[in-house]
């Protein structure tokens, strides 16, 4: 599609489904902190966003991509048309859906945030990582600044008046944090010289709003070494004047852009403080060297909205290949493929191909419903602030322990899901004419940042599996066990229930046995090396879970419908999902935990010298 | 890296060893018609090869990447440095190793030129299609043509005076040929005027020879429709004066260029013949309507230079990353994670980054053995050429057989490598200053053109597996088999040879079924639907196979060796490049067969409105 052109299509049914029928949003919302939000709230602002994400930003994907940014006089300038994309999505609120009316924002529920976001992200992923990236910083501020640094930032960052960033990745500090190298020096007046070079920084600068501000990891002269003697500092572009507008620059300078095989609309830049000695930074909060555990306060976000990026995707290039599937005529039908006189066939009549479309369904549908999931655990969390009962604790810990799913799985299968839909388009899926490329190019990233896949398996298998002295994962698994045990008779989808009970089963095989390998010393390597697996097995229990759940809820509601009823073949797709998933995606977890128990360590067995090269 | 850099690189040991030690280059050359080739020669070859593609071919990747082609004044201008590349390349004969003689080659076998080829493609992919579609189109010529057309033609092509392209695609015919449109009107004095458009053709114009020879498939009016109706044309973009030489312009004109995700070095044009009437071909051969089966003389080798195309990308990404991973420090040893004092590691240190280093040197390994084997089959039956014996219909059936699993686990595999190459390097793998994430954009076509992964596997499952009643891949299995039978208590590999033999089992059990399936109109959907799955199972069988022969090969000549020979590493090497793929992917053979024996028709049920979209 020549730039300029909207690609960008969903099924905004499907997202109705799962956040109303399956996920109950009518039930969250309506009471405190949502008093003000209903369905009917839920349902126009996603329709707005919908046609925001058609008629704004979907046309300038494919301009951000091919165009990318540039540096001039030191200054980063967008593509075409973002900027003006920027006012209108500020203008329009739809960044600040979820945020607390204190901060300026509409307060409803994250199940809606999640959502909309999705269409933000669907539509331009590149342009979307800018606001987004503000966003993260502002809730940092929010969450642990002074009285004084929330008023003087927040509210500002949340509308679009400046943007913001997160400064922690230097040349040789990515996934090893503290290693940082940048650090501050206290100034006697409260302020802190800064010094250092950050690398990968998204929206490190851009031209679409008066200020950024930058949230950057430094030590400060004499801080212990590792992550534990960092401080997060606030460290805007221009400093700010006392009237709190932007005034003259604070020695922040853009040392160069990268050259990306995706995201190119969002610039991603090496970003030198301190060079002339002029930088200036205040602590967030008054309290030194906790920056590590203050950039955490926006790690789960950061990760769930990496998710959602993965889904968003998925979901573009789904429907994208299913118009194509449907409207491309290639071959003869199947059953008359050796006839050359045949009527020639659109594709989708071809088997593989609805083999390709059908996963690609049941992968989006199952992974955007563990997202919505995930955010009305948090939603529930919200709703119980402040109490310190069972339920406000089982919330917080099913957000903690879906969170590395979400970013791992959605992005593992985001990056699988557009090249599949390269391959439905045959030839015409490689070339630009298409968006599908592009979204496998944008794609890729999305396993890599906000902590690497199997820094997110580390993270469950190390963490997440033994908090709370392991309840959380009881927990989850209890919830999986009571739906099996509730429907393992189901006359249509018994099979697939005793699927997902064999997954859970096999799942819990290898928990167990990283567990085993956890106290003895000898199998320590083990648990790397099995880590992707595990993070993987758990992610598929929890998506043919949903997805079995959401079918039920399907059967359900069409059952009450007359047979001529438009949106019977919508919930008859449900069914086809969770089936597809249940015989093709589930017995896989079995299979795993069979690898697992193998306690195959040739990877670290083998010595550095036997992989060749030269 | 900046364009103009060589990243290529490769073991050639490995190359040798495969190709010497596993293969027994040496019991092939020697022989009629390769007695003057023997192992000296063709490591001074590859040596040579390897200089050439690190010196000339390999600064010119990223160079072709990033400026692509464009067209000028109807003609395509290829990137800088190509042309003088193209000359160098015909001046050292690297593309005539395996021609006879008789057409201006050096007679070598083919398990030569497919080594040469993978060095030469895996340095620069796209500027090798160039060479690579002229051979192709030389090869049905010498093959297909008149004497006077070979004359003519052949030698000129094979020794880049001439390029060549195929010209098969149109916009509604890509995987259905058969639907081509394109026409041709006899003239009544042996000539032909074509009128059509073809897309997609590789090289389609460029500025690197005297003239471009395309061949055409077009239909002769009053043909029948379908593939059997089609003719197969030589249209020269010049015509060809009396002399010999090239003339004056033969109405082919290059309609636009394609702008892609990779091989941007590649051109990949949309071609208009006879436009202005004037566009005149003449017939390959003397015969009309059969220009199909001519085509497909060099089906097999295109679809096996694909595979080589995979391997080779594959091959340079596990290099590159593995270097990366020996430099890059990055976190501390795993068994010190938690002191941040403790040196930092090299990344290849740490456990998942050897899992995913060890992973796709086993792939490599076994899919260039598998390859190499393949052309151990050519050359086989190259020397029984003319006889029609037992020796010469098995080679014969191997070549057909392993064809499609060439083709597709090839290049596959090339994409899931190249992108897990991304992972390796984390950040600096998504961004242009290293070049797996090129490898990873180029490689994603090779899974699509020369027959997209599906064709190959219905040509497998609804073609060769049945060729000569099933004796091709009865002997397949049979020689798996052997090997099975005589390693299977063998104190080191056992385990991993009985993986391979449950393995063998469930391809075979999976055949049977297919076997069923193809007696039963009702399950004939689950033919397609099955397809790509039992393609890769009796690819990974036979790279299983390959990879545990050639471990047990490198026992044995590491047991020859002093303790502390250089040499004692690379073939400790083939030992886990075995163990780990028999221990991760070999049980994975079961698995699959174990979903096939399901008989999901899932993507056949669901009705085309139940996919959803709008």
């Amino acid at each position: 599609m020549s730039a300029g052109i909207n690609t960008y299509k969903i099924d905004l049914r499907e997202i109705y489904f799962t956040l109303f029928e399956q996920f109950g949003f009518g039930q969250v919302a309506g009471q405190a902190p949502y008093d003000a939000w209903g369905s009917d709230e839920a349902r126009a602002v996603l329709s707005e966003t919908y046609r925001f994400a058609r008629e704004v930003l979907g046309p300038l994907n494919s301009v951000g991509d091919r165009e990318g940014c540039r540096v001039e006089n030191g200054s980063v300038l967008t593509p075409t048309g973002f900027k003006d994309a920027w006012k209108k999505l500020y203008e329009q609120g739809f960044k600040t859906v979820s945020v607390s009316p204190e901060h300026g924002g509409q307060g409803a529920p994250m199940m809606l945030q999640v959502t909309v976001e999705e269409l933000l992200s669907g539509s331009n992923s590149a342009f979307n990582m800018y606001p987004g990236l503000a966003f993260g910083a502002a809730e940092v501020i929010a969450e642990c600044g002074t009285k004084e640094q929330q008023h003087q930032f927040v509210e500002r960052m949340l509308n679009g008046t400046w943007g913001g960033t997160m400064c922690l990745t230097e040349p040789h500090a990515g996934s090893d944090v503290g290693a940082a190298k940048s650090t501050a020096r206290r100034n006697g007046d409260g302020t802190y010289s800064i010094k250092g070079t950050k690398i990968f920084i998204s929206g490190g600068d851009h031209d679409m709003a008066d200020n950024v501000i930058h949230l950057v990891l430094a030590r400060i002269d004499g801080a212990a070494p590792g992550t534990k003697g960092l401080s997060l500092f606030i460290v805007p572009k221009l400093r700010i004047n006392a009237d709190g507008s932007a005034g003259k620059a604070n020695d922040v300078s853009v040392g160069s852009i990268e050259h990306k095989m995706g995201i190119n609309g969002s610039a991603t830049c090496v970003l030198n403080f301190g060079e002339s000695d002029g930088c200036l930074g205040e602590l967030v909060g008054t309290v030194e060297h906790v920056g590590m555990s203050q950039m955490f306060k926006m790690m789960n976000g950061a990760r769930i909205a990496v998710g959602i990026q993965g889904v968003s995707l998925a979901a573009a290039a789904y429907y994208n290949a299913l118009d194509y599937a449907k409207d491309r005529k290639q071959g003869s039908h199947f059953t008359k493929w050796k006839d050359p006189t045949a009527p020639r066939a659109a594709i989708i009549e071809h088997p593989d191909v609805r083999r390709m479309l059908l996963d690609m369904k049941a992968h989006v549908e199952g992974i955007r419903a563990l997202i919505i999931k995930l955010a009305h655990h948090l939603d529930k969390a919200r709703q119980l602030t402040g109490k310190d009962d069972e339920a406000a604790t089982y919330h917080k810990g099913q957000v903690e322990l879906l969170t590395p799913l979400v970013k791992s799985y959605g992005s593992d299968q985001a990056y699988r899901i557009c090249s599949q839909a390269i391959q439905v388009y045959g030839g015409a899926g490689y070339i630009q004419d298409y968006p599908v490329e592009q979204y496998t190019r944008d794609s890729k990233i999305f396993s890599i940042y906000e902590g690497t896949n199997h820094i997110q398996a580390m993270d469950l298998v190390g963490r997440k599996l033994g908090q709370a002295g392991g309840m959380f994962f009881q927990q989850f698994m209890g919830d999986v066990g009571s739906f099996v045990e509730a429907h393992r008779e189901n006359p249509v989808y018994g099979d697939a229930v005793k699927a997902l009970a064999s997954a859970q089963e096999a799942l819990m095989s290898s928990a167990m046995m990283l567990f085993g390998w956890s106290q003895d010393g000898g199998k320590f390597p083990l648990i790397p090396l099995s880590a992707n697996r595990f993070l993987n097995m758990m992610s598929e229990v929890a998506v043919g879970w949903l997805l079995l759940d959401a079918a039920l809820i399907a059967d359900k509601a069409s059952a009450a419908l007359s047979a001529d009823h438009p949106d019977r073949a919508f919930y008859d797709g449900k069914k086809f999902s969770a089936l597809f998933y249940a015989r093709n995606v589930l017995p896989g977890v079995e299979q795993a935990a069979r690898l697992i128990a193998l306690e195959d360590t040739s990877p670290v067995d083998i010595s550095d010298a036997a992989f060749g090269g030269v």
